[in-house]
């Protein structure tokens, strides 16, 4: 990697961590140049504007939380360690987030939903890739009789993010991470329990 | 109401709308001036400060929640009733929100939990007010025997407004109401086939 591709990339994930806990409208180009050390010349040399920067740090954050989700699956094989495997990843949500500040795909949406239609549409592709995600495992279970065959996979994948990330949005209020540790205690019941075909 | 609060209050709402839509940080002096239609002067007369108004606002838009909460519950004796009637508020939220923009609380929390101390504190204390308001429906239908005896209302609390909030968040996200449908049927089944006693 070039010496300016390393600044670039470092640019970028320094205001990944700023936008993930300050949002993208709260922070300014002042608070761009105090994290990444750079003058206004130094950051507009790889970005057009805050919202260009804006849009590829969503983009490495959203990344970030994948490459955790491909992690926690290696080698993982029955949809309900699968689908285990993905609370896991936020178990970690609050010790060891993949961005400072938490769920970068919660924050983004919250932020956006009404105020930025672009950054609207990198957290809808974000959520488009975790939901088929959650799909393609519960599909594959169903097919394999590892799963009941009646469970239905857009169900299951509105249950688990919606609870995940009202428990992460919960801890986080609080700093307090039983929320989070009770909505995933809730999943694992729900996918062993109801999810899970008796074999 | 003088003239003088009537002023005041409608700042407020229109305040609490602009800011439950663009977020705190994202709401300038001249975006609060163009939604009220009034001069710097003429919000200054009644706040001290955009953050003045800003916590205002936040509890103007809780307490809008909290009403919709007791509207709601008037008339309903068993928890059972009493819980399903927490998530109509929320059947609502899409169509006709307690102010624009969606749940304030979830909103808020997310905005300020990394980034406005004073922002925090008071949406830590309308979620307060929330969990104890379905602490309270549990306890009490536990002690009638109308909830198994087994439950635990702050796991019961946790569950319902994680995956509320997380509902919220992605139909807000798609613009499509059938997440947090999907969302409230679950609770619903929860609440009926797992809280209730059988009698
Ligand atoms: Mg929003
Ligand atoms: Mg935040």
């Amino acid at each position: 990697m070039s010496k300016a591709q390393q600044t670039k990339t470092r640019i970028i994930e320094q205001a990944a961590a700023l936008f993930n806990q300050q949002g993208y409208a709260g922070s300014s180009m002042s608070d761009i140049m105090r994290v990444t050390g750079l003058q206004k010349g130094g950051i507009y040399h790889h970005f057009q504007s805050k919202d260009e920067l804006a849009l590829e740090a969503f983009d490495f954050a959203a990344s970030r939380v994948q490459q955790k989700f491909m992690g926690a699956l290696k080698g993982k094989r029955h949809a309900v360690e699968r689908l285990i495997a993905i609370l896991s990843v936020y178990e970690q949500m609050l010790d060891d987030p993949p961005v400072q500040g938490g769920c970068p795909i919660l924050n983004t949406a919250v932020e956006s939903d009404d105020a930025h239609p672009a950054l609207r549409e990198r957290a809808q592709l974000a959520m488009d890739a975790w939901r088929g995600l959650i799909h393609r495992i519960v599909d594959k279970g169903v097919m394999r009789g590892e799963l009941h065959a009646n469970v239905n996979s857009d169900t299951v994948a509105t249950i688990l993010i919606a609870t995940i990330e009202g428990g992460v949005m919960l801890s986080k209020l609080y700093g307090d991470a039983s929320y989070l540790e009770r909505a995933l205690n809730h999943l694992k019941t729900y996918i062993q329990n109801q999810l899970a075909a008796l074999i």
